[in-house]
């Protein structure tokens, strides 16, 4: 046994563990997910978490991972490792391509699980598949090889983003957004009149229990991002993570308490998740305090962009935008203002936080990288859709959203009292 | 600090780790079974994971362990270790047999697990509980003997099967199936005029999370099974393991909406678990392409096994057979063609793939252990559940089925709608 | 690479792994506590859970900490570490002071939760508020200082308590006696001629799969306390975990369905838990037989203290005292039995245990830490209770308990059946 050979073998469980639990992410967005919708939508809702990770980790074999990772050209695209094959030499890493090639498909499967909440309760299932598709094929591939690959033109200029509030967050909430704007509000949820209608979510114990899984995937997300289990930062990422965490969360209970007179069980679980987006980009770059100020902030934002979505009519179900959107951007933003530079001064171009004497460098990289990430992520969202517009119908028809698209689309609904065998035939006609 | 000290560390925590997560999948079978059965039924299937974990550990730990991994007598079963004493120094590893015993007994908990979903919604409570100290006390460490242990007669003949396609899966389903032909469809299922009825599943989110419980637990059940962190398959392992579960729930998914004009939720969550049962024996010997075709391969076939199942008045309430059964037996038989000579060329009598020129040989012996273990499987818990009917009933009387095992066995509902106390002694009444 | 590093490496992630599964314990007592309790008030009781994270993990990080493990005074608390800064150059780890930081976390969070069932269904949720930073920033924090810090005057004495039978489970299960006797039974949980209500819980599949989530994180707790990889416990305290756990689950079974005639659910998942609650002081140093032998007695003992709790009057709707303090007492003690002299003789005093030749030494210091532990947890917590209630109600309105706290005090309610939009006036109106 040799030294290098443990430290390999190290290294690699520790990838693989942390894959593991980012993938768990999955039963915590269909969880969460299906919770928070109603529960005439809860399994059509689950089943686009389905497509998420089995079209996602195909395509991301197939292509993604290859336009993301491989050889660079110009700053713009990756050209090898389609199906983990061809010259990948550029990326030298104590574990191996495919052990590499398994975490980023779990991160690759999160975003485009993010757009799957904004669309809830009324995309086709065909165009949502097409959709997945584009966005674990090119759309997070190209923008995330702009940042995280060798070459990339933003990774060149100093951005830094450690596991992804604006490659993951910020670029999956805006895709969120454009989809959402573009399928258009649920029926019924605003009134001719301009009132805004709401309905419970038809679960909120799943859906709370969906936030504990994801906060636990997460450890998985920012400490498994060093790819190393000797980087010295991960017991910092860790607290750091939790801190952010606790913070979206405690701010919210507090903040809903005030502002609505009750803690409010939905702001308080999107809360906490807004504090784990937040914190994502800085983890390893930002002090303690830092992160629960991030987090406090993330929690507050959320309440107040889902707030303002609702009056400007945009329709996002689960909060997606204002979760990943909001808090992806701010926590990409906050690394101008406290990035230490004992942590972060050695990554990038050596930028580090405005407030520790920075100047205003890294804050604008990263909002330059902040505003391009976007911008591309809605923009090439609306423009797939519209091209699948073109071919098929994006929505369900008023017949199948009205009667849910479990039972419309699926066959089938998600929970059945009938304690009694059916007649298939009845079965089969939704009834 | 010694290398060889830090090498046992990592080691041990790999296996635990990995222990840890398979034994959440109990987790993941009470949610997956819970959420196929009706209603009425939905407590008591998940009292039978509460056997499985409970007696099976203490069975596995008694004598289970010591007839499956104990001193070898001609290839045939096991003598020493009962009580984890005795000489068992023909194990060598670099982990405790403490350690290496909880790795096995996370595995033959999962063994009775697919069973108990079999015989869901009918099968009598004590009569479950002798059934799984016979599956967990000798049916499974028989067989797993001859394939996994030092002298075991199929591992001697060059019988390939790294975590249990066969031994685990194979032998499973079929064990499921006898028990499922044995106690008898549920009343209702199919109607005197040779009609199938079907039921809806009571709660298909918490079937879908129990998938990705399992599909969790998998990385664990798979990469683990190297049981050394040092081991330069993990990688290798982790990624067809995820390859293949894509692959089958994509190709449920296409293969629904194309043989049922939707994407059919239950067989798409069985399809990603068909997908990981087939690739448990060659997750290490297969190349990603293969990966990816028997994962395919699997999903469809857990198709047309259930139909087939359901044609053949055979009632499998969640479908452990076509999932278990089919896909552990396709797995098995798959190394014969697929596995690669450099990566399974150095494990039991150094054969082959047919694909890769490796010929008959290993395609034979594979298929001969399958048969081995599928065969014994069924017919020993046949003969298991022949002797349990001498002494008590196998089957719950016609009335507890039709309340319902949860209050008519267990004398509680798995839900309770009402909101305020009940008089006790209505509850006990079961109304 | 050196060695230290790599052995600096390994023990990080194996404490920020096992961390991260014990703060997963909180999404299973989420679940555990929202399926014992009715419907009404299942997202009242998860929202708690969410206090206990969010707010527990915030006051641990400014204050509880530094009482808990900072510099010594006289073996009562400690005086530094606020905000993780400070001198803590007495704690000497190869892990850094934050990773460090991170697992205790996740212990005081467990602390809290345990108290939450307990008071579930009628406490004020700004009350609870007030509890849990009293809990987590000073009740526990003490009494950890006595037994686990350097210089702990019970610590000091030769108490033994390896992952918190009696720090955590006692300590919490005692406090939550106090609550539960302080805020009062249920409305019609006893009624007036005394009878004993019961009422069915709410969501029996959720509440098993709390169960199972919690056995994982178990294994972070108890495997995990070693806080070293290369601790060579680690495998056996994994095992006796199981199997304390498997047989409080099997005792539990088979007493049931003799004392019942009936395997009954609720005490089954219960029973398991007691199994790992009384297994936690002890599983490094007791053998696997004394393991399954507590495993047992904690199984039995659970329902015969839950049987006695309600003969007192005393409402305690997920059994926290039965499970925690009943468990969490028996195996602080039965370390003074079965404490191996070749496990356990090395920590502490050098004491082990009665049936091994120790004599009575470690029994009484056992005995010692159990009732200043279990009376410090008690009082603390009643005379917290009894300030908060000097500046506002601990116990919900009589029509805030009625309707639910679900929709009484947060305003929505777990469950929703309605599958159109709500007119919002109407929901805010609770109807």
């Amino acid at each position: 046994m040799e030294l290098s050979e443990l430290s390999r073998g190290l290294d690699t469980i520790w990838v693989v563990l942390t894959a593991a639990m980012i993938l768990l992410m999955e039963g915590g967005f269909a969880l969460l997910e299906a919770g928070f919708v109603r529960q005439k939508n809860a399994v059509s809702i689950i089943m686009k978490v389905f497509v998420d990770i089995a079209f996602g980790a195909l395509v991301f074999y197939f292509f993604g991972f290859a336009i993301m990772y491989g050889k660079d050209v110009s700053g713009l695209f990756g050209t090898s490792g389609f199906l983990l094959s061809g010259d990948l030499s550029h990326i030298v890493l104590n574990i191996s391509h495919e052990t590499y090639w398994l975490f980023q498909c779990a991160f690759v499967i999160a975003v485009i699980s993010i757009v799957s909440g904004a669309v809830a309760e009324r995309i086709h299932f065909r165009a949502y598949i097409l959709l997945t598709i584009a966005m674990t094929g090119l759309i997070y591939p190209l923008a995330g090889h702009w940042v995280w690959s060798t070459g990339g033109w933003l990774g060149k200029l100093g951005m830094i983003d450690f596991a992804g509030s604006a490659v993951i967050h910020a670029l999956g909430g805006f895709a969120a957004l454009a989809a959402a704007i573009f399928v258009g509000p649920r029926i019924g949820k605003f009134s001719p009149d301009g009132k805004v209608n709401i309905v419970s979510p038809s679960n909120l114990p799943l859906a709370s229990v969906g936030a504990f899984i994801l906060w636990f995937g997460w450890f998985g997300f920012n400490a498994g991002s060093t790819l190393s289990a000797t980087n010295t930062s991960i017991g910092h990422i860790a607290v750091t993570t939790m801190l952010s965490a606790a913070a979206g969360g405690a701010t919210c209970i507090l903040f809903t308490m005030f502002r609505y007179k009750k803690a409010d069980p939905p702001m308080v679980i999107n809360g906490s998740l807004a504090g784990l987006v937040g914190i994502t980009a800085g983890c390893a770059f930002v002090s303690d305090g830092a992160a629960i100020f991030i987090g406090a902030i993330c929690g507050i934002m959320m309440v107040l962009a889902t707030e303002y979505m609702e009056s400007k009519k945009i329709d996002d179900p689960v909060g997606a935008f204002a979760v990943h959107g909001i808090s992806g951007s701010i926590g990409t933003l906050a690394l101008g203002l406290f990035a230490k530079p004992e942590l972060a001064g050695e990554v990038g171009q050596g930028y580090y936080g405005l407030f520790y004497g920075g100047g205003l460098k890294l804050l604008g990289v990263q909002a330059l990288g902040l505003v391009t990430v976007s911008v591309w992520g809605f923009v090439f969202t609306w423009g797939v859709l519209w091209l699948i517009r073109k071919i098929m119908p994006v929505r369900v028809s008023k017949d199948e959203e009205l009667i849910g698209l479990d039972v419309g689309i699926h066959g089938v609904p998600a929970y059945s009292y009938d304690t009694d065998f059916l007649d298939v035939d009845r079965l089969k006609s939704g009834n």
